[in-house]
């Protein structure tokens, strides 16, 4: 790969990687990949709206939290015809390129970053070189950064290649919250995809280490439940109260013993709780925030609804109400054998790959299930291929960060995946 | 008091003593009162059923319990016509003596003993004197053997007595389990009755102390509730069970936690448990056996309905069923201060007596409140009468005993208020 | 009581009710106590520090809480000389004032508002009438405006009268918080008092009606306890967490399970609940705020170390920390009897009292009875005492207000038992 | 095989089903093997206490318990010294076959029967037949009659084969109740062998089906806890009590409540309480049993590790005492891939075996994985082998039965698996 290419795809990263945006607010990010695009010269660009169900979102953050963003965005320039298409929520774009007329190959990267303040030190690059976050409070901690810069680089490197078919690139938003993934893959756009290669940097996996198909993400929905009652003076009148807080604190001792499953692994946790109002006060209202997940959709969906029951019993224990609502799901979704013999095939081949694992586990949950499901159940098959690069610490922490390298390594297994499926489909 | 009379009272408490009957399988106790009031002489003996409302009952055992106590009565050479009336729990007698045409006097006494094993140790009078339980792992230690024996007394003393009216004694079976109070209070056997004078001994009162009315026994329910699941393998399948275990914990930990009342002392308990089969598998059932009181009935009444609706929340957390059962209940009710005052002025000229104290408060239940509550109801009047008597140890305690010279007290006490009430009604 | 003197107390009252501060942050409030002070003419005012025992005060906000009020303070023109005595949450004032030799009377009268969003609405006389609150968000919703008048008016009515003593006159801070009362009564301002008399208005008594001497304040102690374990992965390591939400629920199932008490009544709550980051993490950390009360500082100590014991068990249980903190108490206090008759012989003739209550329950806590316990157990004597005054709503609505024609009542009541006490101590 | 071999079987195997011994009861049963090894001729037989080290004996009974079942052993005339050498619970035999000088190869099998009721139903073969239980409430449930009849016919097959070197076959008692599987492991009759084959029939294969190594056996350990506390009356005084009823239900709660862990498949489960005497007393002492599981024996540790923290933590905050005890706890072991081999490869070739299955997950505990553990730790190999047979209804059920053409099939695997090892080890 030329030093043009190498320079641009670590520009590309570092210009992602200032600035930072959470899920369903990444609208300077969109936008920046909209003009990438249209610098490439790629056939069809949807964007936001366009690119998305609306319907099927899930973890929208109201108009109040989305606003500062859209105002950020603006106050920086960004395009308003681009903003127009993304505004209430729509970030996110599907880019189609076609050359020839082989299979449609699909690429799914993720835009969104976290919230988490990003380290001044001077041993941390992004700091020491001047690409560090410059919206404090939040950082790309994951390498979506990254995984943005691989697919523009992808679609460069298939432009100009031996391919012969259709490459349609998912810019995902809202991957971090499990919110966008489901959009996406009922926008339509991925109806006519044969093959769906997903993409992940990291995770412990060193540069020059490719993983052909990462097994196994859990299942997960992330729920919240306010139980409501009703207060009274904790002093005068208990009896008078329904107390939301021995509601609560029933639920969530009885969340943690909904039972094990024998098919499988399961998880539950209540991560987060707030409720009540002062101490001589039955608390009228508490709101708690949790997850489930499986090994498999099932095994999620079981723990789930142990959770819902357990959240309307504990209310009814105390006279109280509540309804336990899902903000996000994902299912399980595997890589298919045949796909990730492929990748490994090829990735054995390129510059700077040193070793080529079939295949891991991946022990947590990714809403690209969505999208990969949705692939493989008409017929088609899927990998999610994790590209190997040195990170100093671990993901989602204020110090985390990849080695570049990694960056044109990603773009070769993929663009070369890409080419070789388009004239030898399997 | 003659001499004669003392030794008879001190007998008769021994020959009760020596003979203690749980509840509802007073056999034995019941003939042998029977057997003394006609002795004695009175108008009628409505014996058993004919003394019950036998659909009032409460706490009956099953047919396997009471056949051995039925069983060990006809051993005892119990007569076969009593025992044919107190068959299938119907313990219990109400006496009915007439003289003259004044007001209706009613004396409540009860006829069961506990579940206990009385001491033999040589410092304990009974065992030392050769009058301790002859039914090992029961015995009367809360004082009904000297109950019954101040009421046949003071029948005897009315009888040769100033009195003019009519003298009903009311031989309680199943007290200390709640058990008999309503079905007595229900048998019509009450329904002309003016003046109701209940007695206990003791309560940690000396010897020459009378108190007039006890105030305030707390009103008090007794329940149960078995949690039905599904049993499962503990470990191929906690699953596909629905544990009974948990949703008895989960009652357990709420019902401590029903709020406190502002309406006054409210008290909840879970005092027994019993269930599952094995630690391998998931508990199939689980029976715990509660109890509520209050400082009112109506304070009772909202515990046993906030405990109810912890059971069932519980049994539906944990996809159980449970049916809450009330055992046993009694009210609250209240000496009349009239009467009260009548009592004491009575117990001071009473030979022996060396204090008086107009009330106090009991601070546990008793199912005479039924009987109280029916009285008062009808325009009638009733006092909750206190004998103290020197005793050795706590109620309930395997080395409890009395005084027996205290027996002459509560006969002069009730037969002179009774002779009172039928010359000067107030 | 003229013309004249009803106006100031209703002006004065109506200054107070439109600058509410909260507990520690009564910082105009104070120096406007100390200007009509000034105004009247006592011996000594000791301010702020002055006034209190430093160590002694108990929830004091933080500098950064303290900060915005100290600035509006200065903002609104109050004296430097008295912001500098009572900064650093040391607002409150003892004002002394000596007329001949007779014994030393203590009036105590509290200075604090509370976090409440006062009532716009035209019905609402201070709305209407142009006096509601400035400082949006607080209100004196529960009468301490019409305290501080009646205790001004108190001191300007003794001074003209035929005073022989001491009159001293504390204005506590921080009453609604119980954080003030115990650095007063521990100030020395208090040791050579002979009767102490304290203050509330309404509290569902009518204008024109006394109540002599308030019974049984709760004994009260607010807590706050922190659960501190750590944070894992909820997905993929959850049993590399310590589970502070686990810690936290079983403190609060545990809480409201402590047994209640023979002796009396007591009140356990948790009221506010927070913690935790996200549901996909093992919370780290949980805070609760609780409070306990008992019918005697006993019952309530009873109750707080139960659930202090309940809460270091519970984070035992789950490999948390936690050290629970009390942040402020206080104990039960009475009126005395010889002071409450002497209280209600004068009221019963003061124009205006229509009927004078001898005592009642008060079923709440209040720190006065940090001053009450302090003078008493010197010897002396002390009581509180209700002015009743219609109010349309509750203590503690948006919609309180009171009737100021109760507040020259107050005056009359309180002024003419501090002189009669001057001439004929009881 | 001949028709007598195989009648031989089945009546051996009728036997021991007419007579089943819950664990460490096995006096009759012992008795028998004894007799028949006598009948066969073998060179050494261990009895009881020679084939077990009695400190590491788990869950033996209390000799209240034991007694019963040796006079019923007596009682059918079982010999007295067999009955000297098992008593006091030391069951279980270890006979040794030697001939010529190859390895050692173990046989291990289990003699205890489990507390069930056998079927009397016309369609239960052993009740059609006249060899249902003759023991009351117990049964062979699980096929051991079925594990002893096979082992015996291993041993007279061996004899007479071409066996060059030693069998040693382990009766093992308590395997129900893992509690002897340690005591002869410990034993020393072990360390000397260097194939040991361990046996079980059914678990769902048909007859004809032979699964050469089970894997997996869970890690368990069966715990019991009681917690102490104090009694006191419920109404009068339930502050003075420690209720241990609130500390079992808080320790079940959380029981449940352990966290999963990210190392693989971990169980808990109480199965069992009981405690409490009345409802209207606080409980002095409940007890619980309770056991974990785990996918490796850490797995197991952690969990019981985390019990035990709970329980202790759970008596504390309601002021008990509690003492977790270690019942029985059997360690993970799986078979040897070598040994398994060649199983499989001798079981593909006898008469009758229709399917050969190289392993299966076993999903349950055993504590033949002491033995397992034992022989491997010294550089020998283990097999756990699955004989197939078809039983109509589940282990563990009244009705379960077994195929008995499958006994000459187990004889044959085991048998030729022998004699292969004696004359080819792996």
């Amino acid at each position: 790969m030329s030093y043009d290419v190498r320079t641009r795809l670590s520009d590309l990263r570092r210009a992602f990687h200032r600035h930072p945006e959470p899920g369903w607010r990444e609208f300077r990010t969109t936008a920046r990949v909209v003009e990438e695009l249209e610098r490439i010269g790629v056939d069809e660009i949807a964007v936001g709206r366009e690119a998305l169900a609306t319907d099927e979102r899930m973890a929208v953050p109201s108009d109040a939290d989305l606003e500062p963003w859209l105002e950020r965005a603006r106050d920086a320039g960004v395009r308003s015809d681009i903003l127009e298409r993304t505004d209430s929520g729509h970030t996110g774009v599907v880019a189609t390129f076609e050359q020839g007329s082989g299979p449609c190959i699909g690429l799914r990267v993720d835009l969104d970053a976290i919230s988490m303040r990003e380290s001044d030190e001077s041993d941390h690059r992004p700091a020491a070189e001047g690409f560090r976050s410059e919206h404090d409070g939040y950082m790309h901690a994951c390498g979506h950064d990254a995984h943005v810069a691989i697919a523009l680089g992808t679609l460069e490197a298939v432009k100009t290649g031996a391919f012969e078919g259709t490459l349609k690139v998912f810019f995902q938003p809202a991957e971090e919250i499990s919110g966008g993934g489901k959009a996406m893959a009922e926008s339509g756009h991925l109806d006519d995809v044969d093959y769906l290669l997903a993409l992940h940097i990291g995770l412990d996996h060193p540069t020059g280490e490719i993983v052909a198909g990462i097994e196994k993400p859990l299942a997960m929905a992330h729920l919240t439940a306010t139980f409501e009652g009703a207060s009274a003076h904790a002093g005068k009148a208990p009896n008078e109260g329904a107390n939301a807080m021995q509601a609560a604190a029933t639920a969530i001792q009885n969340a943690y013993g909904i039972p094990r499953h024998s098919d499988g692994m399961t998880r539950v946790n209540v991560g987060h709780i707030e409720g009540g109002t002062a101490s001589n006060v039955i608390a009228e209202e508490v709101t708690i925030e949790a997850e489930v997940r499986g090994e498999t959709t099932a095994l999620m969906e079981y723990t789930r609804t142990e959770l819902e029951r357990v959240c309307y019993a504990a209310a009814e224990m105390h006279d109280c109400d509540v309804t336990p609502r899902v903000i996000s799901e994902s299912p399980r979704a595997d890589s298919h054998p045949a796909l990730r013999d492929l990748v490994a095939g090829i990735a054995r081949e390129v510059d700077g790959v040193e070793r080529v694992v079939p295949s891991t586990e991946f022990g947590v949950s990714e809403d690209v299930t969505y999208l990969m499901d949705h692939v493989q159940d008409d017929g088609g098959l899927a990998s999610y291929v994790l590209v190997g690069t040195d990170h100093p610490t671990n993901h989602h922490t204020p110090t985390f960060d990849i080695d570049e390298t990694s960056l044109e390594i990603g773009v070769s297994v993929l663009a070369e995946t890409a080419v070789e499926l388009s004239q030898r489909p399997v």
